[in-house]
């Protein structure tokens, strides 16, 4: 039987999720959940993930959601390179820290700048919020210089953020890094992975039914 | 070489690792950090963790930050018993993705409540606001219902919050959980973790000087 995974690509969990996928050429079906019309809110997906989130992965009769365990589940299950999550003690601690940290500063952090521009997606485009902005700058500069000062593959997990807010301007360290890592997973994947956030100012304007619904959503994100 | 652990236990997450090392008697040495004098930013504590955060550990020369991943370090290197962290792929599945839904659910809110009385302990005690306490609530519930709905055990390394604000006020369901929790580990030693949290309200007026520090490590967290 096939993996399903619920995904949305604007969402970067799910977006790592894919790109791993691939990567290690595991066999998955993508079931696209549609963010913008709130499906993830709807019965079907609730009886699936009562998390109301994507990812979700289903293997067999497997549900998991949250990214960071549906990540390890698939390393478990198919064995992939060790220098994922390593098998030594301290080596998979490092890569626990850099996964228990980034939920509350690098995830937190970049979804509110999302939410900005979605928010507003067709209708209007505010600059995110100055003191948003320097809180992103403060933990990507946390992730460079303590998870990444040994070299840059520790939380390459994350690719990053977009959506109109040019997040490499004045920072060559970040830059220079996505380099690396798109060198590694080659410019056709991250093409394919990034295409639907760098459409996202082409999306139709959504309805204020639908504005409503989200400003719902993203009073409990941001609260 | 003894492990140290720097913790202070008005943090769940440094109570949480005080529980499970007791509980499976390994020998530690607690170093306390004081954060009402905001000693998680001084000098000396940022070179060993640049996160700023507790709890920190130190096993010889290995350094681990993030409470997460000190309790999955330490459920390896002394070999816990297998309910902590499973060794078949879907039960470590399941306690990941917990353990991943946490961070921007139960610590994130209880975390809000938890500042708003100790960046007023000693000088006024406002009520936490309404919209944080109906955010602690909706994380609470999934809590219980997505995660122990087959039972009281799994996320129970997290005690509740308390702090002046009754969590247990109309969720019996909560107070039953909570009951099962302190019979396994016993009222000793929950009283012994507790104790500083409890005590909260008696503890001495905080200087304006460290008020301002607060302020500013507040905005970051609630940012």
């Amino acid at each position: 039987m096939v993996l399903n995974l619920y995904l949305n690509l604007f969402s970067s969990s799910c977006r790592s999720l894919y790109i791993f996928a691939k990567l290690h050429v595991i066999s998955f079906e993508m079931i696209p959940v549609d963010l913008m019309k709130a499906e993830h809110h709807s019965k079907e997906f609730v009886q699936i993930s009562p998390l109301k989130k994507v990812p979700v992965m289903k293997d067999e009769d497997f549900v998991l959601g949250e990214s960071v365990a549906i990540m390890l589940y698939l390393c478990r299950r198919f064995k992939t390179p060790d220098h994922w999550y390593p098998d030594d003690a301290e080596g998979c601690a490092l890569v626990d820290e850099y996964l228990a940290w980034q939920h509350l500063n690098m995830k937190k952090h970049c979804k509110k700048v999302l939410w900005m521009k979605v928010g507003a997606a067709g209708t209007q485009s505010p600059k995110p919020k100055n003191g948003l902005l320097t809180s992103s700058d403060r933990v990507l500069r946390v992730r460079h210089g303590k998870f990444l000062e040994d070299g840059p593959f520790l939380g390459s997990r994350d690719p990053a953020i977009s959506a109109d807010y040019n997040v490499f301007e004045n920072r060559p360290w970040l830059r220079e890094w996505q380099e690396k890592v798109e060198s590694i997973l080659g410019q056709e994947l991250c093409d394919e992975v990034h295409g639907p956030i760098l459409k996202l100012k082409e999306a139709p304007a959504i309805s204020s039914e639908m504005l409503t619904k989200f400003d719902v959503m993203k009073s409990e994100l941001l609260s």
